[in-house]
């Protein structure tokens, strides 16, 4: 018998038979790697649900004590990088189950009453997701303070507006930026209410038909802060892909604008028009070519925009023309909402570095400035002088041929 | 020559030289047609915008006067359907010109002064996108009230629950309508933060870098009842196809429920489930098969969820890598955005047409409670008498082989 | 009663009952438009499935007549666009078939003997897509042309290379139009391999599960040119929607060609660069701003890509998460197959000519050619003399400073 | 100084200054975890173009074989996982030449004539496709293979086909497995074409426009395999993207016709069908409910395919709006490719699995075929006496009521 096969496998639903073992590897996925994310979140929803079961008279308040001690030492272990979560685990919640009973015996396998896995799962990422969710916005919230900074620096220069790429009406480094900061307080906006939204306690409907005990799920929401009961337990589960999209939704937002910003970084700091310089550090060379210095950084901004879009999707679609209550297709929402989140908060910290780090070159922005960009002005001096609009705008254009 | 040859282009931007037709086919695309949705709302803007210069003493009162009771004629012709928008014309903006100088002279060559089609567009795209989001807010409201009245009538039937597509726990038509209520309530919220995130005017930011002459932007804010000026007038530009996806996406959520009640109905009203009965005329036949009734809306209704999340995504990614300021590429965010209304707001309709028709089969339901959706009810008869839920759990799982 | 209510519906599967009309409409969707481009084939089909059903002794020769005629004076009608699909009609095949019942009686009713609209559906559009797909090819090659004779033009002309949107190597314009030449038989490649594997022959296999009676599948095949008959008639329905998204992807490959072909002519026919000169012609304007002359049509072609890719998605996930056989959900992948096919035609024609008609210019190219991508031809410059790559690069990186 | 400050950090790129270490972190992303599957190939790779170079004389023939060794040494040591890429590597392109070069001193500076980072990734990346691609045929193959034999052994077993999710007309499980078989049979095809598409050398185009020397290109294609060289040297760049999301296309295939091969097993499981019969072992548990053994292999394998759907599409995002020549942005396409395949080929082995254990509950599919099902024979019956065909449909019809 191989070493593995002794391993003593112990599922939440385990009753006796055992799983074929690729398709086992099959189900569990990225789970238990995932899920490393979440200890923290799920142990202090067992917090929280051992008290309601303490309040409720189904644990005594020794056992509600010792449950409680045995979650903050594995939260302890955790932060330490010390809890671990192996394949056959499946996932955290598995492994948190298994450790408190391993070390409580009885009170450890009492701690799974009046929950499924379910709303277990939906709680720890509900908690998971506000959390994210408040990094973005202080990131978001970064980044328009940097773009304030070099507003204040360099706000005064003044550089071509373009429209169809090409050379348009005067602008500045003042209104440039000034887009980037009104474009992020709309994201904000975005965050704020899709973090709102999802701002409710899905502990206490199992499955998705409720427990069949009496529980106070007023208890539990309060104990974990969240704003409000989400009353309907089939909506728990119906809400399962929909929130997750919602979410990657308003990453997806302030992502467009960073693509935006890298776009302009890009475009505008090659030498043919050399407004903006990347200073040396925020570039990377060629194997082959000696002279180069890319702008990689931005590049991979620009991309990032596309992942994001993907997994906003991913995620809309993997739950599409399912029947109502909980389906193992939902499992596969997680990777994508995890990788999005990191994905965004990488790219708002490596953009507000880049914000506060690239340069704007006065002289070059001033050579934009080439006479085409002043035709409109010279239409309203005619109309100034009580020409109608559209008269004006035929003689500019025919005397700037 | 050829009679088309002859006819008289007059392109807002003629300055003298023609246009390659068949290049200038391929840039109007179907705005010439889609447009038609636009006409009312252009009038509207251009009242307040003609009203702001009238203000500001660019236009004489007895101006504003004429410009006022041309664009309400053209706002009559459209409501009769007899304001034409030909190809030639390109778009709304240009007939709608092109009507008024042909009518007033110089005083309609005036009309565009201080702004360009960039912000016009704009303006009117926002009043049409305030007026559909209002109705498909409204449509939700009523499916919600459709939902009530069928859980009015059928709540107290029970019914199985299920998860993974496998009978689960006991549920009711109570708990299954509740669900979708609560789901609506949730979009609702979406779909007002939606809306009101994209109530800012535009109008006055010319083509994305203001206009070069004293303009009273607030004015025309409150004339057109916007809750706010949008400030930046870059960010007016770079928020084309962002507030276009954040509708649709706002859109997609509520789509996604009638994407699950569809499947729901569909399944549930097999013959071998029958928990739901489909009236006849909501089901269509078969060309060869004599016995077919099918349930064809439920089945698009189903498929319309797709439809409006690649729309959404169409719309995100054709203002990707690009840089700031307008690039014709957002004129190709109008068709989607213009097709996921649409599409909603006839799903929401027949939504509650179908849920104010479909009947509960009372005794099938009754059927469908097997003994197995009776198992967690059985682990906790033991956990009442004190055994821990992992023990009961397993005892439930031994009786029930 | 409202003259409509009067209005004879005789649909295919029309059993005595009244379907509720917005329903009606709603499942009816765009079929009746969109099925104006299927006329002809289904006229085709229905003539080929009429002399088989004479061959194997259903029709006599004289019904295998008079279907004919009938069926080539409705294709001789639509070709003067005199045939017309109603929306009560639902789609061309029920036009097609109450026609001929109007026309023939006894004969008409006839026709839909040993088929279903399932597989007539299925013939049709597979008769359409290989005529798109030669259309593509056609137009691809033209391209080809268009872009050999430019290459012939200035292909000797040196421009430089860029990697990163940064000055990387000397290339040259017959380096770049030979780049969309390669890119473009690939794509032909793509093309030819789908069009290949969607010729197969799906009439005769009804709904899904064959008809009860003997027919002769290999003679309609044959009738039709098809390369060999699709043999299993639940693979006939499974493959709706999977023919389909094959088909736009390969179009979206030559689409991704041409949104880069958009891109460098927009990037470098901006003054900035200077190298390629777009004709006035191939321009438009500004409705503000005098001097503008906008690449519309390039940006709209850029844009497109997003289109295909979304509709090719769209396809993908209509048809997912549903059982064998067919579901109603698989009409709407009509549209977007439609749709782009439309637009990837549009696209190359124009594309043809814009490359037939854009300028290169000799000196702004040279000019392009500072010192920068010579670096690495000095590191080799070193290689030669025998020093080992790496340390060549670094000498010629420091020689750069 | 912290001691990671003072590791060598030795890019192919390095010339003297120092990259800021989150914007490093951020541009290496994963890339130095996915490229462990590319070792390998990136070491085959070296070895032919270390052979070329010996054959056009940069390389003595002492050096050429010093090379094939050490590269040699690294395939056997990533073999035994055993050769490490570090985040600082950036890659395992700069991890070998670094080896080589601390190994062989002044021989592994030369390893890199003649070549760029660009080429060799694009090389080491399709010599890894095409094992990939090869790898996922067999398994298709296998698939095919399981299905036949599942046909055999319940091929005659007679059920109910379903279309609109409704009893249409008697099928049979030879007729259900056939349709599978019949679809893989296109991917299989679909697969095919991609590989041979692919299946182009781009080694010797450098960083897209070309290397400063002359080279053997023909050599290094036939020394790897290649059916023939990618002659354009910026197509070869541009075409990053382009040939991936090619390949996941055809990956999205095969997906579709397992997410229906899933959704078929997981419905027809239910009890209230129970024509399929998945064992126990291929099932998993609840953690509350006693009784449940949900399908979750089918339920993955079902979501499965909208992740493949969502990369093929992020494949196609990435690229887009891009001029020619590479863009950083290519780097992100490594991670979608790398992941479609790795799920694809588990979704088809576990696929195999299920297929070779599912069984068939004769009785049950017996059952599922009640009365409607033979509506359609009925009217054929009334054809066969000479009746119309619309007649016939219309009186079956109407005994059936």
């Amino acid at each position: 018998m191989a070493p593995e096969e002794k391993a003593i496998f112990v599922k939440l639903w385990d009753k006796g038979y055992k799983i074929n073992k690729e398709i086992d590897r099959f189900s569990t996925g990225n789970d238990y790697i995932l899920d490393r994310a979440l200890v923290k979140y799920d142990c202090m929803a067992s917090i929280a649900h051992a008290k309601m079961l303490g309040k409720v008279g189904i644990l005594s308040k020794s056992e509600v004590g010792q449950l409680e001690r045995a979650l903050n030492e594995i939260i302890d272990l955790d932060k330490k990088g010390r809890f671990e979560i192996k394949q056959e685990d499946e996932d955290c919640h598995t492994a948190i189950e298994n450790y408190l009973t391993k070390k409580l015996g009885n009170v450890g396998k009492k701690i799974h009453t009046a929950r499924s896995r379910n709303d277990q799962v939906a709680v720890a990422l509900r908690l998971y997701y506000k959390a994210e969710l408040a990094k973005c916005e202080k990131l978001t919230e970064q980044l328009i303070s940097a773009f304030r900074l070099f507003g204040k620096k360099y706000g005064s220069i003044k550089m071509p507006g373009y429209t169809h790429t090409r050379k348009a009406m005067p602008s500045s480094i003042a209104l440039w930026s000034g887009a980037f900061i009104e474009a992020m307080e709309d994201d904000l906006k975005l965050m704020k209410n899709v973090h709102d939204l999802i701002d409710q306690s899905p502990l206490g409907t199992g499955a998705g038909y409720g427990v069949p005990m009496e529980i106070d799920r007023e208890f539990t929401a309060k104990e974990l802060k969240f704003k409000k009961v989400q009353n309907n337990p089939i909506y728990v589960q119906n809400s399962r892909g929909k929130f997750e999209s919602a979410i990657i939704g308003s990453l997806s937002m302030v992502m467009l604008d960073l693509n935006k910003m890298a776009q302009d970084m890009i475009v505008f700091s090659m030498p043919e028009f050399g407004y903006f310089v990347i200073p040396q550090d925020l570039t990377t060379g060629s194997s082959m070519m000696p002279q180069k210095k890319n702008p990689d950084p931005l590049e991979i901004m620009r991309a990032n925009y596309h992942v994001i879009n993907s997994y906003e999707l991913q995620t809309k679609e993997i739950v599409s023309n399912l029947i109502s209550g909980y389906n193992k297709d939902f499992q596969l929402t997680k990777e994508p909402i995890m990788r999005s989140f990191e994905i965004v908060e990488q790219s708002l910290g490596v953009a507000a570095i880049i914000v506060s780090k690239i340069k704007v070159d006065k002289k070059r922005a001033a050579e934009g400035l080439t006479n085409e960009v002043y035709a409109t002005q010279k239409a309203y001096s005619f109309v100034k002088k009580g020409m109608p609009f559209r008269d004006a705008y035929k003689k500019a254009a025919e005397s700037g041929k």
